[in-house]
């Protein structure tokens, strides 16, 4: 089988490899589509070339199909549609014991710091597994990783029906997070500098609005009745991102750091004191995140058509990272089965 | 009768007045002590000139008794002691509307935006009074307002019993905060620069660290199990007190600021993200938290003769706030009583 793997210096390669049975407690999954995101790219630009160790077959969001199930497994049979909830936690640490295994001290995150889904016959334990009904389409469920992300800010932002809501970003983070945030009831407006991704979040149906119309404070003080946002996303990542962000929410209000910030970035801590503001941070996801996201998918809440704008055969997989990286796509998927030697699956 | 007022300029006066009757909705106080604080020191520095009017009276932190009760006052009587929680909300606000009223988007700060206590009778609105024991000293009653803060950092904290709590900043603030939080079953340590600061601390029976002390993690590591600590409360002020709050917090654990930020400070998003931590803004108090105040000065929880180092008559407020200013001081109390023209109340 053709694997894609990270190999070091800004280079991903097609490397051949045997299919290997799946071991106890394992269950295969024949892979069928894997989504490439910012974290791919980060891994392929050598930012996390500390952590990952080479070659690093890579891929976190996808989907597939239980191809063969391991011993001591119970519950799968082969041809269940599948994803997976790509963590595994050691259940030892202080964070685990106290319940918060999705921030495991020792989080092993599949496709990052373990081999991840850019092969077509893919071993993985059991426990990440998560069924994923079956007229739900395969490229479909190639999008319920991210949308568990965006279901874990929304929950951890306690968006509630009637919030008044800002979206700073609009990638596909960021319109997954706003579509959620409407689903609860929240109202929502996505900022982005990118004329692009501001008319496709005003497609969406979103208040789709540039920084600069923040300058004056008239249109957020109408829209919000004068209080100011209840939740706001960092999304960004960008320094400009948590200045823009921190003055947009309410007395009380809450705003949740969910882009990767790779430097410490200027508050306003008094904001933070005067209003009694909260900053929280949303990492990944625990299982009812992955659940409800599932649920979101498979009742056509999330516009995946819409979100999905390239889908690549494996061999070019460097090609839809660039694309990604050129601003030009929203998601890109990798079709995995696509362009495999015609051989059993060894 | 003598009143202590800030004319600017980094000057405090002494000006004679007369002593007006109580209005309508108003109680007159025969004011006994009023504590000093850094927001007195910023106002006679002249950094909140651009929000205060000159002459201002200030003094918020203080004890007296009922002088007289003004028309449409029930339930006051000349002779209770009692202090003030300094607030006056408009109750129209979306912050009010929200049930937020001691954030209130166009707070009275009493003794800021209006008339403070250093003057012997001063007139405030009965809806700002608070009840004090008959048993409890005058001078102790003096620090309720300072104590309330603390009550209400540790609840924005949600402190519990067993949890580890580190202080940022060692001053009056600082070691109430350290000693509410004890009361309510935290271990705490406290963290300070100043030696002389640090060994109060540790005569308080706290942990006493100097910043440094963290330079190795082995210590925090020990503490807390390998966890990292439950709750932070940044209480410097400073851009240090920050960088190094935000890492000593646990996964989900939660870091309060308390102290003033006087400009955007860098602070690790990163962290925030990975470890799910949460920052939240801790400003005045509600009144829950001062009739917690009230409890706790009277049951004689907070070290008030520890913390009380000067009591100075109304003539020497500015040598008082000096004294506070070169960092000599814990608590000044300005006795507002002493000195005072031997006439009628006029």
């Amino acid at each position: 089988m053709l694997t894609a793997a990270y190999v070091g210096n800004r280079t991903i390669e097609l490397q051949r490899a045997r299919a290997a049975p799946p071991g106890r407690g394992q269950v295969r999954i024949h892979v069928a589509f894997v989504g490439l995101c910012g974290t791919d790219l980060h891994i392929v630009h050598g930012s996390m070339d500390r952590r990952v160790q080479v070659p690093l077959i890579f891929g976190h969001e996808m989907s597939g199909t239980v191809d063969e199930v391991g011993s001591g497994v119970d519950g799968w049979a082969t041809g269940d549609k599948v994803t997976v909830m790509p963590l595994v936690w050691d259940a030892t640490c202080p964070a685990c014991r106290a319940g918060n295994t999705h921030v495991c001290q020792n989080l092993n995150f599949v496709g990052i710091d373990s081999p991840g889904a850019l092969q077509p016959l893919w071993n993985v334990p059991a426990s990440t597994l998560v069924r994923v009904p079956e007229d739900t389409g395969l490229r479909e469920a190639a999008l319920i990783e991210p949308v568990a992300v965006a279901v874990h800010d929304v929950r951890r932002g306690r968006v509630s029906a009637g919030d008044k809501i800002v979206v700073v970003g609009g990638g596909p983070i960021g319109l997954i997070i706003a579509t959620v945030a409407r689903h609860v009831g929240g109202d929502v407006a996505v900022v982005e500098l990118d004329p692009t991704r501001r008319a496709l979040a005003a497609d969406l149906g979103f208040i789709a609005l540039h920084p600069k119309d923040f300058d004056d404070p008239a249109w957020l003080n109408e829209w919000t009745g004068g209080a100011g946002a209840d939740v706001v996303f960092e999304v960004s990542g960008a320094a400009g991102g948590i200045t823009l962000a921190v003055p947009l929410a309410k007395v009380r209000g809450t705003i949740v750091v969910v882009g990767i910030h790779s430097e410490p970035r200027g508050v306003d801590l008094q904001r933070i004191f005067w209003r009694e503001l909260t900053i929280v941070g949303a990492r990944v996801y625990e299982k009812s995140d992955f659940e409800t996201a599932v649920e979101l998918v498979s009742a056509d809440v999330i516009p995946t058509r819409t979100l999905i704008t390239r889908v690549v055969p494996l061999a070019e997989t460097q090609a839809g990272l660039a694309e990604l990286e050129a601003g030009n796509a929203m998601k890109v998927l990798v079709d995995v089965r696509a362009g495999q030697p015609d051989e059993d699956a060894s």
